[in-house]
C-alpha cells in the first residue's frame, strides 16, 4: 500500500499549450510520488487518507527553470549593460574561476539553492562549472534540499582564459567519473552532460561528449545561436560546418538523447528543421537574451514547428531567479516580437506562457509539469491574499496576479515529487 | 536659524546624464527641506548637528515617477495580453467608474500610496478618474501621506462608455473647482491638468483645458502617441490636424506650462521637432508600452534631441509599481531598440537610467532628483546587506545589484523634502 494524501485549494494547471484547467476548492490526491487525480469532489475511496486543506490558496505546479548557471549567482545583477562575449571576459570567466575552492563553492552553491527554493523552482537544469569536485558537491546539496536538477560539470578546452580551461583529457575522465559515481546514485538529481558552448570545445572533446552521452544514456545541454558575436566566432572557427547546430549534431550531440539548448534566437531554417525532427528543446531565455543584446527569439514560430519550448532564467545573464519575472518578460518580449514580424508571430497568452513554464520545460523531466494522472507530483501553494484583496477575481486571474505581482511572499508550501520540501539550510 | 542635520552612508546620485557621484561614508547635510551639500569629512560647522548614521548602506535619490494612473491599482497585473483600446474598454474603462463611490476610493488610494511608499517612489505624477470628490480626496491623502504629487482629475467628454463621461461643462467647472481649492493648499501636493488623451477629449474641452492652465498656471500631463490603433483613431477623429501633438499644441496644452506625455513611443519627426523646442517631457513606460503591444520608444533619439526624459511604471498598463523594475526593462528594450535601430541608438546604460528615474523626472517637480546643493531632500536608504554577500563590490556595483535583483525589503527609510517619511496609514 503506497502512502496517500490529498491537498485541498484552488487548483490550476494546463494540460494543453494555451488551455488553463482550474477546480475551485478542488482536491489533488497524491500516491507516493505522483498525482493520482483531480477533483471537484473527494471520491469516497479517499475518504480517510490524510487531508492538507489550504483554503482559498491557489496550487500550481511547481516551476521548471531550463537553463541557469549555479556559479554566477554571486553576479546577479551585475554587468548587465555589456555583450555576451565581454561579459563572459569580464564577469563570468573570473567568478567561475573561483570554483576550485570547495569552500567557496559551498558558500554560494548552497545559498543558491535555498533562493532557488524561495522562489518556487521545483526543477531545474542547471550548469556548474568545470571543476569536478564543486559540481559533485553541488549535485550533493540538490539532492539534500529536496529540489529535482539535472547538473552537468561543464566541459572548455579551447578558446577560454588560461585561468578557466581544462585538457582534452581531463575533461573527458572528469565527466566520466561524474557520470559513473552519480548517474544513478540519487532518484531526483542526475548528471547532464554539459559542453559549455561551441567556441569553447574542441570538435574532439563534442565528440568525446557525445559518446559518452551515449555510453550513459544521459541528456546534454548548452548554448545555441545566443549572439551575434557568438554565431560570427563559430562561423569563423568553423567554416567547414554549414550552420552552428550541425556541428553539435555531428558529435553526437544534439537529440541523440534528449537535448535542451539554451536561447536559440538567431536560429535559421535548417537549424529550426533538425530541431524540430530531433526534437531538441529550447530553453527560452527573453531576460538574458534582453539583458545581453541579442534580441528576442522566435518562439511562436519554433511552437509551430513542433519543436518543444521551456523557460529559463539563464541566471546570471538574466538578472533574476524569479519565473515570474521570466513569465512576465517573455509575455512582453512575444508582444515586440508580434510587432517585429509585421503581425505574424501571435503574442503569447498568459495560458500559454504558464505552460511552457511548467509543463513545457517539465517534459524534458519526464511526466512533470502538470497535475494530470501519474506526473510527478510537484507543486506550489500561493497565498495570495495580500494581492486580490478589491474583487472577487476568477482563479485565472487570480494566477495572472500572482505571477505579474507576486512574489516569494506569496509562496506558502512546495512539493516536489510528492514531498513537502523544507526551507534547504544555508552556509 | 533652520533645522540641519547630517545622514552619514554610502552615497549615489547622478547630476548629469549618465555619470554617478559616489561618496564612500560620505555625509549629506540637510538644512530643513534641502540638501546643503555632500561631503566626504564632515565640516567643523555641522559638529554640532544631529548626525543620523545609516553604516554601510546605500543612500540614493528618491524614485520619480512620472506617470501612472491610481484607480487603475485595483487592477494591476491583470489583463495583459490586450492591445490599449481593448485593455480600456475591457478593464480599465468598468474600473475607474467605480469612483464615483468615495468609500471604495478611500480604500483603494490609501492602499496604492502606501505601497508607492513601499517601493521607494517619493514623487508621481498621477491620473485620478474624471471624479471630482475622489481626486480631491487622492490629493489630501498624499498630503497626508507625506508624499509629493501632482494630481489630475481626468477629463473626458467624448467617445467615452456612458457610464464614464462628463459633459463639457462639467468638466471645466469641476476642474476649475479643484484648481481654486488646491492650486496653493498643500506644499508637496499640487492640482494638475489631465485630459486623459485626444480621442476622450473634445477640441472645446483641450482650448477650455489650455485656458485653465494658464490662467491658475498649472502643469499639464497627457498621454501621446502610445499605440498604432490609437493613433489611427486619432488620424481619423481629427483629418484636420497635422498629427498628434499639433492638436495639444493647437489648445495651449504643449509646453505654454510645464508639460508630460506619457509613452511618445510612435512620435514623427515634426512631433520630435515641437517637443525639444517647447521642452515637453516624455514619460518613458516601458514595461506599459510592452504589455499593451505598443512598442518600444525611441528614447536614446529623443533624449539626443534634448527632450527631457522621465521613467515611469504607467500602473496598471504597466504591471509593477516598482521603479526597480521600470529600470530594468527601460534598459532591455533599450538593448532590443538599439539592434532594431540597425545600431545606432546606443542602449541606455545603468547610470544614465539612473538619472532619468530621479533627476531626469524630478526636473518636473523643480530642483529635484539630486543631492547638488539646493535640491530638495528625497532619499532612500537601501540596506543592501542580504544581496551583496559574496565579494566586496564597488558602490555603483552595488547600486546595480539593488536596482536588478533588490525590491522594497531593502528599503529601510524614506525621505520627502527633508523629511523621513512613514509607512502610510491605510484604509
Amino acid at each position: 500500500m503506497q502512502k496517500q494524501y490529498a491537498l485541498k485549494g484552488n487548483i490550476i494547471y494546463t494540460k494543453s499549450f494555451g488551455k488553463f484547467e482550474t477546480v475551485k476548492d478542488g482536491y489533488i490526491i497524491v500516491e507516493d510520488t505522483r498525482v493520482k487525480g483531480v477533483y471537484q469532489k473527494l471520491p469516497e475511496i479517499f475518504n480517510n487518507i490524510q487531508l492538507i486543506d489550504h483554503g482559498n490558496s491557489l496550487i500550481i505546479p511547481g516551476f521548471v527553470d531550463l537553463h541557469l548557471h549555479a556559479p554566477q549567482f554571486a553576479n546577479l545583477g551585475l554587468g548587465l549593460d555589456k555583450e555576451l562575449m565581454q561579459w563572459l571576459e569580464t564577469y563570468t570567466f573570473p567568478e567561475e574561476s573561483k570554483y576550485s575552492n570547495i569552500d567557496y563553492a559551498r558558500k554560494v552553491y548552497s545559498t543558491f539553492i535555498r533562493e532557488l527554493w524561495k522562489v518556487g523552482t521545483t526543477r531545474a537544469c542547471v550548469f556548474a562549472t568545470l571543476h569536478k569536485n564543486a559540481t559533485k558537491l553541488l549535485i550533493d546539496l540538490f539532492d539534500q534540499s529536496g529540489l529535482s536538477a539535472y547538473v552537468g560539470k561543464v566541459n572548455m578546452d579551447v578558446n577560454s582564459p588560461e585561468y578557466l580551461i581544462e585538457t582534452l583529457e581531463d575533461s573527458i575522465l572528469d565527466t566520466r567519473e561524474i557520470l559513473e559515481e552519480y548517474s544513478s546514485k540519487y532518484e531526483l538529481v542526475k548528471p547532464i552532460i554539459t559542453p559549455r558552448f561551441v567556441p569553447s570545445c574542441s570538435i574532439d572533446l563534442l565528440k568525446g561528449l557525445g559518446s559518452l552521452a551515449k555510453e550513459f544514456n544521459v541528456p546534454v545541454q548548452s548554448h545555441l545561436c545566443e549572439n551575434y558575436g557568438e554565431i560570427n566566432f563559430v562561423r569563423k572557427l568553423h567554416p567547414d560546418y554549414k550552420d552552428y547546430a550541425s556541428i553539435y549534431d555531428n558529435s553526437g550531440l544534439f537529440g541523440e538523447v534528449p537535448t535542451v539548448m539554451a536561447h536559440c534566437v538567431l536560429v535559421d531554417e535548417e537549424e529550426i528543421e533538425l530541431m524540430a525532427r530531433k526534437k531538441v528543446f529550447v530553453a527560452h531565455s527573453p531576460n538574458s537574451n534582453c539583458n545581453l543584446s541579442s534580441g528576442i527569439a522566435p518562439i511562436r514560430r519554433l511552437i509551430t514547428r513542433g519543436i518543444p519550448v521551456g523557460l529559463a532564467t539563464d541566471v546570471s545573464a538574466g538578472h533574476s531567479l524569479s519565473m515570474n519575472s521570466v513569465l512576465v518578460n517573455a509575455s512582453q518580449v512575444s508582444n515586440i516580437k508580434w510587432l517585429e514580424s509585421g503581425r505574424v508571430d501571435k503574442p503569447l497568452s498568459t495560458a500559454e506562457l504558464f505552460y511552457l513554464a511548467t509543463k513545457g520545460g517539465g517534459q524534458f523531466f519526464g511526466k512533470v509539469g502538470s497535475f494530470e494522472e501519474n506526473y510527478e507530483f510537484d507543486a506550489l501553494v500561493i497565498d495570495d491574499s495580500s494581492l486580490s484583496i478589491f474583487k472577487t477575481l476568477t482563479i485565472e486571474e487570480r494566477l495572472q496576479k500572482f505571477i505579474y505581482t507576486g512574489d516569494d511572499r506569496n509562496i506558502k508550501e512546495r512539493y516536489v515529487a510528492g514531498k513537502k520540501i523544507e526551507e534547504p539550510k544555508c552556509c
